[in-house]
Order: C-alpha cells, then structure tokens, then sequence
C-alpha cells in the first residue's frame, strides 16, 4: 500500500533491492513464531481498531522517547547537538503508515522486502540517507530489540477500545506481538555477522 | 544461584568473564524495556508458581523444538547427521536452572555476565564447547529472536495455575516477557558487528 504522500515511504517500489530471504525462509521465521493465517486475520481485524487512534498511538509512543535522553539521541542533529524536528516529524508519517502496513497482511515478497529496507533505515547502512539528514550513524541494535516490548504492551488499550470481546482483543494483541518479533528479527539482518543471522 | 550438579552451569564462576557493558548501561536497557522494581517482585512471586511446573514448561518447549527439523537441527550430531541426545538432556537442565535465575531478581553483575555467556553459547563463539559435542557451528540470530514469542506467550497459562487473580497473573506475565526481552537483546551481543550493537 503505497502512499506518495508519505515523504521517504517506498514499500513497493523499484528503488527496494530484493530479499535476501525467499519466501520459503520466510515461512519457517513465520513458524518459530506460531504465526499463522489466523494471526493474519486478526490483523486485518486490529487494522480497522487501530485506524482512527493512530495518531494517539504515535504521541504515546514519541512521548516515551522524548522521556528518555539516550533514546532521543538517535534523532539529533549532528550539527546543532539538538533534535531534529523535521526528521521527526518525517518518520513519524512513516510510522504511522507501518502501522497501517502491519495490519494489512497477509504479506508479500514487496512487504517482506521492505522489512529488510527498514532494518537498513536503522542500521548505519542507511540511516539518515532517507531524509537526508546529519544525525548520529546508527541506532544501537540493543534498543531496537529492546523495543519489542514497548511496542507490543502499548498497543493493548487501543486495541480494547473497539465493541471486541476480550478474546478477541487478545487474539489481535497477539498477532500484533507476533508481528512486532517478525518485523525486528528481520531488521537485525544488517547488524549481524555474515552467515551468523 | 549456583548449582554444582547441574552439568555446564556457570553462573558466578570465576571462567565468566566481566560483561562489556557496566551496570549503567545496564539500567538503561531496562529502562527502554519498562523494565522496574515491580517487575523484579512479580518474577519472585512467579518462581514460585512455576518451579513445580518446571519438567512440564521443558516439556512443552521440548516439544515445539522437536516438531520442527530445521529448529532441532541445531542440536545435531554431525558424526551422524542425528540429534545428540546426551546434548539435549544436558541442555535441558541448564534451561530449567534458567527459569529459576529468571525469576531469581534483582538481576546482579553475576548475572549480567552470565547472559553474555548464554549470548557466546548458542553463537558460534561459544557453541558446543560447555557440552563438548560435535554439533553445527552456530544459532541463527534470527530464530533466537523468533523464539521470543514461544518462549512469552506459552508460560501465561502456567503462571495462572496457582491461585492468582487474574490481574497478578497479568502482572507476572508481562514481568516474564520484559525479561525475556532484556535476555535475548543481551544474548545479540556476539553476532553483531562492533560499534552497531
Ligand atoms: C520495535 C522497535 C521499533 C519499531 C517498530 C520502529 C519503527 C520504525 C519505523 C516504522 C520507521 C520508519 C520506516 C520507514 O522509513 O518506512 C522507523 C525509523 C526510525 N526509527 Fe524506529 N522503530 C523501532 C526501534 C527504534 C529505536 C529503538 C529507535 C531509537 C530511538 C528508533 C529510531 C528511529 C529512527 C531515528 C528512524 C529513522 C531512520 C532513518 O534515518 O531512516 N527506532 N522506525
Ligand atoms: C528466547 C529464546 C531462547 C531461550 C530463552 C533459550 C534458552 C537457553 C538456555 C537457558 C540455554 C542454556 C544456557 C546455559 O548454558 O546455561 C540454551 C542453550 C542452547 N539453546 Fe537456547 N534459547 C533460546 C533460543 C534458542 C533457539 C532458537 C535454539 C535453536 C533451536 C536454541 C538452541 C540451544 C542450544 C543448541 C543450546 C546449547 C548451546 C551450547 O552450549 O552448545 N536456543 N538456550
């Protein structure tokens, strides 16, 4: 789901090198995390939940960074020692659009390919070049795996806020939890060793 | 919490070397983890629920490991293309020793250290030397990553066994994912290049 709107968002288009990974792989990933076609579904389901929250979801999710200096870190601008507002601002219509993305399954070669593009966007292998900007060179793995928790408990509330039972709120709090391992493990793949992944 | 008869088990030995992160850093991965006090109590109270269920959490994640080839691959004897049994039982043992230390909070420098150890161990740095097996060379990053879904979700209706309300075992649970978290991104460390870890 492609939006030209979205300034740096590129799921989907020819610039994105192909996986490294084929489908095959991607499905014993899929596996170790008991992710299923059911998980798909409540996705899609959690995608209508979530649609008209997202900017909240977002202010709760920069205010946790903004509260944390050594998080904060990873959007300064090198030049003035300062946050870069524009660069924050710029990711932040992307993450909004990943949220988007992350319910709109199942995935596909171009999703699964864009996964690893995001990894890169985190990585020193492509931070900054996106939005062509002059911010430290890397996001610390540690932090990026870290953040699967803050992530996935942070959704719950929005989730409960739709007329779901609470079975179904906690099958669509899985599948997202599911989802946010899946993504992460696949950006770790430029951080990692050769052969080592 | 040492234990001699445990065959491998090294946590507070002197062979452990000092972690290359000090508690600061430390403090500061528990933070992005929402990691707190709290959590250190709600660990406590779940080693008590879990420690008569230990044989059957084994069990259970035993299980999943063996229903899937490419995950029991890891445990295999290359002499004889066959799983190593003897490998596997005495892994075994340190897993369950494992879910005690997880529950065994505050978390100290013991064992901090020890994480990077368990990091060294299923890479290819460290693999099969504690057991003195011939087994494959290394764990891919990206399934022990993947496990941290399994390795959450499948403890939740072992913690509600005791008498708990339904909030304490909520309590519990998350308290167990956070930890879960803070262990693997730790346990990353060895297959990631210098300064992107
Ligand atoms: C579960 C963990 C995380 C998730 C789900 C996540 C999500 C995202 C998404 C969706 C994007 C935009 C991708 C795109 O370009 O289309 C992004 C970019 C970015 N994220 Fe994360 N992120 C995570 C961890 C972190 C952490 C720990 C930090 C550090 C504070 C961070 C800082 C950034 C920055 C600076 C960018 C812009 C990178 C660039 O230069 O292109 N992220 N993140
Ligand atoms: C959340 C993820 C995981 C957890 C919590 C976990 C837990 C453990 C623990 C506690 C040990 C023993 C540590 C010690 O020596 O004291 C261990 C070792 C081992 N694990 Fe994992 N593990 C995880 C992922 C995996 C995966 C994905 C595999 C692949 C099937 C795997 C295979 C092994 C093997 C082969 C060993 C023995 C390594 C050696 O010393 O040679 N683990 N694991």
């Amino acid at each position: 789901m492609s939006d030209r709107s979205i300034p740096g968002y590129t799921l989907g288009e020819e610039s994105i090198p192909e996986p490294p990974i084929g489908m095959e792989e991607f499905d014993r990933l899929k596996q170790s995390i008991m992710f299923t076609e059911d998980d798909e579904e409540h996705l899609r389901e959690a995608g209508t939940v979530l649609e008209p929250q997202i900017e909240e979801i977002l202010d709760l999710w920069y205010e946790f960074i903004g509260d944390h200096e050594f998080l904060l870190h990873f959007f300064t601008d090198t030049t003035t020692g300062e946050p870069d507002e524009e660069y924050l601002e710029r990711v932040r219509s992307r993450f909004g659009q990943w949220i988007r993305d992350t319910c709109d399954t199942p995935y596909d070669e171009a999703w699964l390919a864009y996964q690893f593009e995001i990894g890169h966007r985190h990585h020193r292998s492509g931070k900054n070049r996106t939005d062509d900007v002059d911010s430290v060179p890397n996001i610390d793995l540690r932090y990026v795996i870290a953040f699967i928790y803050p992530i996935t408990a942070t959704i719950r509330d929005f989730l409960a806020t739709g007329d779901h039972g609470e079975a179904a709120v906690d099958a669509m709090y899985h599948a997202w939890f599911k989802s946010v391992v899946l993504q992460v493990t696949i950006w770790s793949y430029p951080y990692v060793h050769d052969d080592d992944w």
